[in-house]
């Protein structure tokens, strides 16, 4: 038996999320789609993160058990010629037995991207949450400062939730405009949200994102934000960000 | 009467092409539907280029003529409140009479992209054309020069066109490697083919760059591009690439 280790990159906006839905095209049913018809035998993955509806990743690590003595190189391309558009396998390498896709992550680090204008770019609709009200960036900023660090994050929790414990240690949390690119001489000014936390609980980074959002519109205060914290209560923080936005740069 | 000059953007994977197609959602149908809502009288629109199934555009240029007092400055955000996913109004201005979208424009620019590799990410299938094997982009450049110029591209105008005179000038074929850029860390290096001419025939972009892609395989030499090029029988040139990779910039 080997344990391979899997790269995947998805755009969300093609899936009704990460996680096995019945009757729904989610990223892990197609994967495990692809694997039953390529090795013939139904085989069980688990991922580092289970991404919602429309949220994207650049390199989301999922692992599985292989009874089959197919060539590493080989899988990635293999399981591509399996897979529907919208999902690809980056990379597949053989690990070490005690690989765990989801409690061996240390860290994880998504990228949120706010486009802060009024004609938004159509190429983007799926990509970046449209806000036509100009936000304040140094407030932002310094709301971001307070969600730093070690912290019980509780209020940015969804209640759907079965997490117990809500303690998570953000290392990064940074807000910093950058230029996205496609098409020549259209460069698009954007607003990147990047956190970088050791595990996150369910629709955190969304609802952070919502927050700071807030902040910058200036709905609310850093004052607010710090008693949002310590009361640990999911009805005191800001709206979720739509998943449009939001991607899981890596793992 | 005023005259109006509209600037569109859209993703072409939404639409079934620019014209108007009894049954299906085109570009010209959705903005004409948009344009009959916000000023309750059905309008007729004329556009610089009318572009395929799947194509892009940054800043097609469409021009209609108004019986209505509205500020111009408003056109464009009433517009896109009336308007689907996928396509915007960028700008809208008063122009005079004699302005003609179509028989006015001195020239047009399209790019388009190639993803030259084995794994093409998943956010970028609609807006490039992938190739797996290595594309000689030396030789690339030599064939456009061939096409540069003053001639009959008759060999590259798809049959089902009903032009007459097959000349036409490109002032510019350029082809360089750049990168395209959405998510942060990742930086995805595409070939840019940009070409710039007095006017095109029917599918000519992509009838180019299908030969210009032969020659890049190496199946085409450049004495086959200039015998394609005084040929002018369409039989003879490539394959035409696919809607997808292909962008109107401006006009």
């Amino acid at each position: 038996m080997r344990k391979i280790k899997l790269i995947l990159t998805y755009e969300g906006a093609h899936f009704s999320g990460y996680e096995l839905q019945p009757g729904k095209k989610t990223i892990r049913g197609e994967l495990e789609n692809a694997l039953h018809k390529l090795f013939k035998t139904p085989l069980k993955t688990i991922s580092a993160s289970r991404t919602d509806a429309g949220v994207h990743a650049l390199a989301q690590v999922v692992g599985f058990q292989l009874n089959n003595s197919i060539p590493t190189p080989k899988i990635a391309s293999a399981l591509n010629s399996c897979l529907p558009d919208g999902i690809k396998v980056v990379k597949a390498e053989e690990v070490g037995e005690d690989f765990h896709a989801r409690y061996g992550a240390k860290s994880k680090e998504y990228e949120y991207l706010i486009y802060n204008g009024d004609i938004m770019p159509p190429f983007y609709e799926k990509l970046a949450w449209q806000m036509k009200y100009k936000l304040d960036l140094v407030a932002m900023r310094k709301a971001a400062n307070i969600l730093k660090g070690k912290h019980d994050f509780k209020s940015f929790c969804a209640s759907r939730s079965d997490d117990k414990d809500f303690v998570r240690t953000m290392y990064l949390i940074s807000i910093r405009k950058r230029k996205i690119r496609i098409w020549n001489g259209q460069d698009v000014s954007v607003i990147s949200i990047r956190v970088k936390g050791n595990g996150f609980l369910y629709k955190m980074v969304r609802n952070m994102v919502g927050t700071l959002a807030e902040v910058g519109l200036g709905r609310t205060s850093l004052k607010d934000v710090r008693q949002i914290l310590s009361g640990k209560d999911r009805k005191l923080a800001g709206r979720t960000a739509p998943a449009d936005g939001l991607c899981l740069l890596k793992v």
